[in-house]
């Protein structure tokens, strides 16, 4: 796995909103920001199973996921690679992202009977710039 | 052409920086930072003949384009399209956006002997959140 530049984690730790793009059926590139999880090796999102970005991974698992600086525009990590999809069913990372962004409370940001999983990233070619 | 909700425009107008998504030859996702220009119905950006970005959309024309709003990162506007590129050989649009983001100087930005080209936006689907 394709490491990630130590002197970029600081834009990983802190709670920043990336920007993460998936593949249409058509092929062409779908993005929305997202939350995402560091563990200090892996960069993890949770989804709702019936978001686009979901059924995208699914049918192709090619992503990109850029997190700028938001204190210095020019500065930026693009992570390319690809994702594999892990169930959630008590939205056990939901919860630890949205406490990273100071959110106590991860279901409310689910609709009833929801259902949660986590997209594990696995880089490819990582951009620091 | 799909207009852009009026309701999404501060996003445009305010110098914000967006996640621009191309298509590498392999069709999958590569995404960077960019600023941009907005007219008050299109949205242009400005990029270097050697840039990747540039490379691919030579190629495929499919992009998308997000604005995250920098203090309600769950409020967004992504647009889907495609992209005419037309010839900026004196930096008039580089120049116009750097100085929307506060730089006197756009040429400043450039290695000796670039190339400018304008990227115009023309929107084929949009998100707003």
């Amino acid at each position: 796995m394709t490491p990630i530049p130590a002197d970029y984690h600081d834009l990983l730790i802190a709670p920043n909103t990336a920007v993460f793009t998936t593949l249409l059926a058509d092929g062409s590139p779908n993005s929305s920001p997202v939350w995402f999880w560091f563990d200090g090796e892996a960069v993890t999102i949770s989804t709702l199973t019936e978001r686009t970005k979901h059924r995208s991974v699914q049918r192709d698992p090619r992503v990109s996921l850029t997190v700028v600086d938001p204190d210095r525009p020019l500065r930026y990590l693009e992570i390319r690679g690809t994702v594999e999809i892990t169930e959630d069913p008590e939205g056990e990372l939901r919860d630890r992202i949205a406490a990273k962004h100071g959110h106590d409370d991860g279901a409310a940001f689910d609709p009833p009977d929801a259902s949660r999983v986590n997209l594990h990233l696995t880089p490819t070619r990582i951009i620091e710039h």
